[in-house]
């Protein structure tokens, strides 16, 4: 697999529609990290243009990946390494370029379906397993932009669980999500 | 479906393999009643002999449920109305027998196989669509007491990936495999 996953804290929505900068979650990046080394991602994105999250986001990965905390659990040292600070989604995308060499297939996921350009678990999942460079977008707080959406190639399909209820929290969604991509 | 889901704080082990009650995490109630909301799932037990873990958590639930986030957030009021905190693992199945007037089976989740009561995903999955009562129980912590595996009549797969880490947070792991079982 070439598959990547990027969480996404600008541009995203307020719960009134506005767009932000969201703060980062450090559990959310300790769980995606987790994720990303159960289902084989080779990349994890951070992204965020906020000087002082970068700087709390890279004191985390220190932390567990060179400080105290590689010690105290080595599990967490093997997931975070996974994981990558950027400033902008451009600079992800080049990242993963540049890692590859070749573009990657930029596919977002949102909480509602979006016609035009939806893609299918199944779909996606084929493309994952056959090697293709393939770039997962999840967007924090409301989530991703109208942007971000515009400038992927494909919106993936919500998740759809039993009762029309859609108001997962980003971290169980992406577990979901990768599962059902990349889970055996 | 007659599908409840427990997440238990004792008996469970922490990193030196003690058995310890363990402390709530706020953001995994709400990540909890969230998934069950979405899979529907007819109640959600969130397990603890601490009486001050109990008002914590209840204090939370009202707050969400009839205090300010009910009106600041109607959502998670819809999700956390499935929470009951009870004090032991034995009151909880006792509840779900008296809700649904019969013994439900109860499956224990662990990060290892357990060779004599493996469930696979496939077979659960039966039961819970067939509308068996079923309770599905997490352990926090370092994961469920060898007490709990054992009064269990079923132990879960664990969740294999792609890698062999086998290191998930027990929201993320709850996520994946209520849509294993649960999911359209």
């Amino acid at each position: 697999m070439r598959f990547y996953v990027g969480l996404v804290h600008f541009p995203v929505y307020n719960k009134h529609q506005e767009t932000i900068a969201s703060a980062i979650t450090p559990l959310d990046i300790h769980d995606f990290a987790r994720l990303s080394k159960t289902y084989g991602i080779k990349g994890f994105f951070v992204i965020t243009p906020l000087e002082d999250q970068q700087v709390l986001a890279n004191r985390i990965l220190r932390h567990w990946i060179s400080g105290y905390g590689a010690q105290y659990n080595r599990h967490r040292k093997e997931a975070l390494s996974l994981v990558s600070v950027t400033s902008s989604l451009n600079m992800a995308i080049e990242k993963v370029r540049e890692r590859e060499g070749d573009t990657a297939l930029i596919v977002a996921t949102d909480a509602a379906m979006q016609e035009n350009r939806a893609m299918s678990y199944e779909a996606l999942r084929g493309l994952v397993l056959s090697d293709e460079p393939v770039f997962l977008l999840f967007g924090t707080a409301w989530g991703l932009h109208e942007d971000v959406l515009q400038q992927a190639d494909h919106v993936l399909d919500p998740i759809s669980g039993r009762s029309g209820y859609n108001h997962l929290s980003v971290r169980t969604a992406a577990a979901i999500i990768l599962d059902r991509l990349a889970g055996r």
